[in-house]
Formats: C-alpha cells, structure tokens, sequence
C-alpha cells in the first residue's frame, strides 16, 4: 500500500512538471480523496486531567471510557439546554448548524485544495449568513411576526424580508462570478456547487428542527431520542445477537440489530411519548399572545394532545375476554399512537442518514468529519440522522397535525391594517349569512 | 498542444496499469472537462430543404441565416404560444425546464463518464419528476386549491400534498443509498450533488416563472421580452461602439454595449409595459371564481394598473416653466415605474447569468450546452439569464405589489369547513368589537 501511495505522489510531481501553468485543465481538478491527513479526526485529545489519569489503560479501553464520558457530558449538557427553554435550544441548534457546515465545508476545501482561492472561504461563509438570513427570518416572522410588526424600526425587516434576502444572496452570486479566475474554473464551480449542497443539506433542514421546537418541544425532544435510543439499541441487539450482514455500506450493521434497535425505539418512543405529554412545558407552541402582550407556552391543549377513547380491535377484545376481562375501549393521547409512526420512520428510514454520510465519508476516506467530540469525532457524525428525521417530523406534522384552523388565520388577519380587517369582516360577513351560517 | 495531450493519455494509460482495479481511488474520478466531443453541440443542420437552398454560402454567412430564421421562429412560436393562453404557456415553460435539466445533466454525465452508472441515470430522473410534483403541486393547490378541493379524488392529494412529496423524495434517497457501489462511491456523490445543484436552478426557478404566469401574464412577458431587448441592444451597441472590454469571462462584451443595452432596455420596458397594460389579457391573474365556478381572466384592476396621479419634481416643473408649459402633475401606470427597476435589473444583474454560465461552460471547455436550436446551440443558452430575472420578478412583486390582501385571505377561509368559519368570523368579530373598529 505505501508503494502504492509512493508512486501516486511521484506520478503527480512527474505530470506538474511536464506541464506548468497548465492550470485550465484535468489537472486543475486532480482531486485529492485521501484528504484525513489533512482533516482532524477523532481523537482522545481531552484535558490534561483525564489525560494524566487514563494514561495506564490500553488505547482500546482509553477510548471506550473517553467516549462514555462524552457521552454523558452531551447528555446532560443538552438536558440543561432544554430546561433552560426553548430560545436557549434554539441558539444550540445554531451553533451545531454553523459547525456541521464548517465540517462539510472544510472537506471540500481540502479536497479541492482551495488554499489558492482564498476568496471563496469568504464568499462560502457569506452564502451561509445570507441563507439563514432567509431561512431563520421566515421562520420568526411566521412564529412572531404580529410582534415584529410593532416596533418602527423592525418592521421593514418583515415586509420586505424575501426581497433583502434575494438581494443579499445576489450580490454573493454575483461575487461568485466577479471571483472567477480563468485558471481554477473547475475548482471554483465545484466549490459553488458543494457549498450549495451543504447549505440545502444543514441550512434548511436545521431550520425545520427550529421550527419543530416552535410548534412545541416534544415534536423535537421524541424524535431526537428515538434517534439516539435507535442507535444504543441497534449497537446492543447487534453485539450479543447479531449474525446477518445488513448492508455493505456499514459492514457493523446487523439485521438483528436493525430489527432489535426498530422494536426497543417503538416503545421506547411510546413511553417517553407518555411521559411528556403530561407536561405543558413540552407540548405547548411558543406564542405572541396580543392580550398579554408577551410570549407565552400556556396553551390549550389542542387534540392531540387530549386523552382520547379508542376501540379495541375486535380480535384484541376476544382475546381479552378469554382472561375474563371485558375491554371495549382504551383511553390513549392521539400523540402517542403518531409516536409509532415517528418510530419506525427513525428505525427504518432514519439509519440511511447515516448509510449516506458513511457512503460520504468512504468517497473521500476520511474516518470522521471532524474532532469536535472526543471520542465521538465531529458533530456531524453524531447529527447525520437527525437532519432527515427532522424534516420527517416536520412534514409529517404540517399534514396530519398542523390544519391551517382559524387561530392561524385569525393571526395573519390582525397583522392586516384595520380598514382590511373591516372589509374581510364584511365580506366574511355576508357570505356567511348567504349561506345561512349565521343570522342576518 | 496535441503534444502535451499525447502525453496526459499516455500518463493515463500508464497509471491504470499500475493499479489494476482500484478503483476507489483518485483515479475514480479522473475528470474529462474536454467533453465537447462527447456532447451535441450547435450546428447549422436543418432541414434539407434549408440546407441545400444555403449550400453555396460560406460558413460564417450560413451561420447568420440560419440563426437569423430560427430566431424568427422561435419570436412567433413563442407569439403562437402567448396567444393560446396561459395554460399553453405553463406547459412550454415546462417542456423547457425539462430540456434543460436534461442538458446540464447530461455534461455532468459526460464530463464524469457515467456510462457504468445506469441506475443512476434514472434516479437523476426521478428527483426531476419528484421535485416537480412537489413544485407545480404547491403552485396549483395555491391558486386552485378550491377548485381541486371540490373533487373527491384529488382532495387527499391537496392536504397531503407535501408528505406525498416527501416521501417521494425519500425513496429516491434510500433508492440513491442502496445504489451505491464501493468502486464508484466518489463518482456516485458528485453526480448527486450535481444533480441537486441543476434542480436548485432549473426546477425551482421555472416554477417560480410558472408563477409569474399566474399572477398575470405581464409578469412574465416584460422580463422575458427585457432580457431579450437587452441581449440584442448590447451586441448592436457594442458591435458599433464598442472599445472598453467590460469583463474577462466574456471577452466580446464592451462597456459601451453595457451601457447602451441598460438605456435602451428602460425605454424598450415602458414602452411595451404601457402597450400591454391596456389590456385586461395581460394584467389579471388566472383565477378561480367561485361565484360562477370557472377559471376567469376577468379582474377588477389593482392599483399598480390603474392611471395614477404623480407630481412632477420641482426641477422638471421649472423646465417646462421656461417653455411656457405649465406642468405639475402626470398621470402614469405604476407598473411603468416598476418596469423602471425590471429594467436595471435585466440589464446590469441580468447579465450576470449568462457570465456564470460562460463561466460554466467554459471550466468544461464545452461552447454550448447542446444544439436543440439551429444555429443559436442549447435551449439553456437562451435562457441561462431568463432564471434569475424571473426570481427577481418573483420576489419583487411578492413584496411590493401583492400584500396578502383580504381577498387572498378570504378565499383561505373559505376553504375551511362551516364550524370552523363561524369561530373564526365570530372571533374576529370580538375582536374588532373590542378595539371600536366596527359597531357593537
């Protein structure tokens, strides 16, 4: 292999050497795939104080208790994030947004050796400010545009929020442009293009999981856990049980472990669901409320979240009258039943989140994305999960949970000036008498 | 240079009989930018007809004729196409899009040499079908979602819209995934990401253009019609005047031609903007009526079509003053004024597009993207600066012109069932109770 390798080096200085300048060509794009000498990955690398007293153990064993520990550390770390409330969550999402995209970003920038275009470091990082300029912007203005809209100097901000953004984003296009050099063409559309897939990849789906925690913590507390206790199990089923390969992407993983890891993470997902409903905390949107005059997680609990009679099959019920016991119905949250779909969509759909960064990682044999998590390697090897379940838990709750009701409506309709609001009423007005809705 | 090639294709040769095999190397992704000999590019064939009748002109004069006729051609197809309506319209704009995917994946597929990737081929397909049902169908459920509600059939399309969507998306993905094969892992990530760049600028923006369409048909024929004025007047212009070379992707554009494309595409704009918005065909929006329930083109008009009082500034006032004219106000269009900033944008941002697709070509030494049209090459070299006017139209008349007025809000409502528009009516009634705004 070292022969191998040898010989690759030589043949590229031999090949430099035939054709200086020749910067427009092949050449420009000779990528350079074996790209983990010159990316951190993961390491043990802590404090001097577990340091000094870990020194004893066996690298294996160093590692295991180095990455135990860490995990622990994230653990508690992210339950104090939560207690501290939703906008603390927030702002923890952002920063793991920024790292993962300077993960992703710094691969493409050692595999494409930018270091010649240091203008497009800039030109990346601004795509990224602009683009959660967009993104975040939209978001709050939805979540809390009525009390944007109050103050004077805000409210330009909201109105024109779309015609700022596609204005930021064009002078970066433009920059882009500005920016090439006959020489790095190559390099420098490809570049474009990996910055723009990274930011659809991290940008706009971390800003569906903002939205999820907006809509009430448990959309994003559950979905989050399951990934997590999926991962756990998976691991365990398939260390004491697992014999059949699943896929060649990850040679670890087990049918067993996949099967055992989808059974625990349905109920699982159904105790944690049971356990967080009962809190307001979890389940309630964060609001603008107009009377108050601030925000608030009070709520009514909306149906999903209501103790709800169900029928038991009827073969359930036969089976329960064999042991004599007589059960129609059974009281359940709605919540806790859309739990097994959020289960088995991190269970089976979840896991190529991580088969495609896996797959990613291979391309460009690098081992971890970064060395962000001692023991663990970058965030986005902890992450690449949770960005496809996200977007599954937001879709899903826009289209079976989220109908656009009449507090919505009521919301956009207040934001209106009062002569609007008059004729909307009017017009409201008469057409419900037509039809006979309400008295003349 | 035949010399310097010779030697790269032995270099070639020499290193894959070094490696037998390994392929999940640099060498994977040996890129070929010199890719114009594998793909179509402009010709001047015709049709016979054309062919023979033209056979005794040189090269360069054929060239003229030939793209002078199919620039006629396309002016009057496209006139044809206006005159059918709408509707035509959306299904050319679509028929385009596809085509131009079509083109720019097809470089991808050349330049990384994807013809062991069968599978995909088809998948880069797919995310084009999916991606268009998640696009057109969000534009159709917004302007004729009540329409569509009313059939049975197609109503648990309109509410689950997104999750249908979703999980077309997902399966292309998983399907992407268990795609992946060890020796081709780098080739397989960058065509996806290629393919996901060409949906960002091909799908996304043609559906805005769709939607330009919809909000009236002025918005989509002054930007169309601005690009193609300022294309033509900046090659006359610079043709005549041109000496100060303006940027270095483009060699042949002048500073003269810039700028005398930029005065005559404002004037050409109002002009045709005060042409077209005379006409009721031109100005309203194709919408449902649900009164007479049919698709209407009838409208009341809105402000920015209706003849509008300006005070002149004080300057021009004391100008006409020195003629004898006494002249303090004029009456306008707003759309003029508007057409005012269409216009600087189509032609000092506009232009922009096209550098980039220079640009693009360029790093992959191809002179056009294909040769759909005789004479002029791929239907992505007409268009490649068409995308970004139309988003700037997009956002332009969504933040300035169309506030989400009561009429869009009412029409929301009312596809609420009648429980829910009572509470809604009665709520707001309450509440407009409350601030005095109407009588108790």
């Amino acid at each position: 292999m070292t022969d191998v390798r040898q010989r690759k080096v030589e043949d590229k200085s031999d090949r430099s050497e035939n054709h200086p300048g020749s910067g427009d060509t092949a050449d420009d794009l000779s990528i350079d795939p074996d790209v983990s000498q010159q990316l951190p990955q993961a390491s043990d690398k802590t404090t001097e104080v577990i340091d000094s007293a870990l020194k004893d153990l066996t690298p294996r064993w160093r590692n295991w208790i180095i990455r135990g520990i860490f995990t622990w550390v994230m653990i508690f770390g992210f339950a104090a994030v939560i207690y501290l409330g939703p906008l603390a969550l927030v702002i923890l999402i952002f920063i793991i947004q920024i790292k993962c995209f300077h993960e992703i970003i710094n691969i493409g920038y050692a595999v494409y050796k930018s270091h010649d275009l240091p203008w497009f470091r800039t030109l990346s990082w601004y795509f990224l400010i602009a683009s959660n300029y967009f993104f975040y912007g939209e978001s709050l203005i939805q979540y809390f545009g009525v009390l944007a809209s109050k103050t004077d100097f805000i409210k330009p901000f909201v109105t024109y929020h779309r015609f700022i953004s596609f204005s930021l984003y064009v002078s970066g296009f433009v920059g882009f442009v500005l920016s090439l050099v006959k020489t790095h063409y190559l390099k420098q559309f490809t570049l474009f293009g990996w910055t723009h897939v990274t930011l659809l990849i991290v940008v706009t789906q971390s800003h569906l999981i903002m939205q999820n925690i907006f809509e009430g913590l448990i959309w994003f507390l559950v979905p989050v856990s399951m990934i997590i206790c999926n991962d756990i199990m998976a691991y365990l089923f398939g260390f004491f049980f697992g014999k059949t390969p699943l896929i060649k992407l990850s040679p670890k993983k087990t049918w067993e472990g996949f099967i055992g890891g989808a059974f625990s993470t349905v109920i699982f997902g159904m105790v944690l669901s049971y356990c967080l409903v009962s809190f307001d905390y979890f389940i309630c949107p964060i609001e603008y409320n107009e009377s108050k005059d601030s925000l608030s997680m009070d709520c009514e609990r909306v149906p999903v979240f209501q103790l709800t009679d169900y029928t038991l099959p009827k073969v359930l019920q036969t089976l329960y009258g064999l042991v004599g016991v007589k059960l129609e119905t059974v009281k359940m949250y709605p919540f806790m039943l859309h739990s097994i779909s959020f289960s088995i969509f991190a269970s089976i759909i979840g896991p190529f989140g991580g088969f495609f960064a896996s797959g990613f990682k291979r391309a460009f044999k690098i081992k971890d994305f970064g060395d962000t998590i001692p023991g663990h390697g970058g965030i986005m090897d902890r992450f690449d999960c949770q960005f496809l379940m996200a977007t599954f838990v937001h879709v899903y709750h826009s289209s079976f949970i989220k109908a656009v009701g009449p507090a919505k409506l009521l919301s956009t309709i207040l934001k209106l000036n009062s002569a609007d609001q008059i004729e909307l009423y009017q017009t409201l007005k008469d057409n419900l008498i037509r039809k006979g809705l309400v008295p003349h």
